[in-house]
């Protein structure tokens, strides 16, 4: 329904910026996260079940969950962005559809619209488990390009 | 201007039952926090720094914040709950208004409205730091009461 | 991203319940809106431009577009549901992306994750201007299948 | 739990701006509002019941509950703004929590936090009607500051 978007990145090295910035969160080693994929637009995040992340039901935690889909979605809009720019969440909304249950977690991010301030993206969340690949989450996001604060 | 309101639980052990589920969450032992209030229709989850719950700034990560601040909402309903009954996000939203930086984080959450089946639910984001207490995040979120399908 | 989604009504008279629900909406011919599109989990309507449905600047203003939206997806929805239900918006959450200055504004709206009870969707608000076809708005939105209480 | 702020305005000719930009809006005009509360940090909006504006139960249409919630929120945020500076909506998300049945709907916005671009806001909105005063629905808001944007 969305018209398919082929985005353009301003900043040729997109890809070692956004590399470099995932690696400088110390939150994602700590949970066990890695980045699987990055192009214009694009960025999908891989999380292994660890017993540590889960609910009391044994399920990836929704925290955990929207931890991850927060991380795709911003960093698909940091490919977007200038080099000397940094990215800052304003806001996002999760819809957690189906529990989390199963031994991998990917989230992938997509830029919706991108203006020169704000950016508006969106990321799935699929679960691998017994039953296949769930859906298990949707989340729409705001973020801010924070010209010039790049972190250099 | 929302009329302040006195909840009523109508389980009377539901301080035990909650901090019963709280414990039965291995994430909340991992990242660290501890549930430090709890009374009819609001819970309080605290949540010292650690290096490892960092975004690249050495700030509290986004996604603790959202964890924190679901968890608390979350909790906050499940006071109300009947004694048998489980509680699921639906879905929740969350503002990030102000780096989360400081040596502690804490979510208070507390219940707008509880209908039978649906609750709705609202946590504001505290981080401690130098400049004393920042309100660094709200969430609006909506759970649902799974009756009959209580943690035994 | 997300994988396309071929949805199956399971019943038969989806297009006639939805037509006469759309109808059955005072404030629908108040504001001039029409339904042009009923499938399976997906719904359009269009709004032609009125001067009477402006905010300052003579756009459309942007409880119109979240109206549009809301109605969009809320309908995509109830095709998936039985025939003696009801559908009812839990909540939404919308970006307003780009101005809606233009002569007709178009929401489509199609569902993400059908629940028994819980329906998942999203819409895609397009304005007609002189810029050609603008993705103004986005939502994601929560629904409640009310089993049972379909308007006879 | 949020605690209670009392909010400075910049410009003193805050209220006679709101005013004049609620005055410019021809939505609120057709549909009959009145803005019935200005303080800094504060709007509220009232709604008499019109058979038009409703959904198909009789009761007001979740659009209008929307529209009512972004405008009182939205202008509680601009009595913060400096007189040259317009407002926008970035974002809002809206939870319909009883259904809108009265004589009178009132939306109530007020002021979270007021950064130099971005603000958050939140309204709730009641409607009156046989059963008292009932909360029926809760939004919260991301609202950009236009600075030398004003409407002149």
């Amino acid at each position: 329904m969305t018209e398919p978007t082929t985005w353009q990145a301003c900043d040729p090295d997109f890809e070692s910026r956004v590399r470099a910035a995932f690696a400088a969160q110390p939150l994602m080693e700590f949970i066990g996260a890695a980045l699987t994929g990055v192009a214009p637009g694009v960025c999908t995040i891989a999380l292994p079940f660890r017993p540590e992340l889960v609910q009391q039901n044994g399920f990836f935690h929704g925290g955990i969950v929207g931890t991850l889909a927060d991380n795709a979605g911003g960093f698909a809009s940091y490919t977007l962005m200038p080099a000397d720019a940094g990215v800052l969440t304003v806001e996002y909304k999760l819809n957690l559809m189906a529990p989390a249950q199963g031994d991998m977690l990917v989230a992938e991010g997509q830029v919706v619209r991108a203006g020169r301030n704000l950016v508006v993206s969106r990321a799935d969340v699929f679960v691998r488990g017994e039953k296949g690949r769930i859906h298990c989450a949707t989340m729409q996001q705001t973020l801010m390009t924070m010209h010039g604060k790049g972190v250099a």
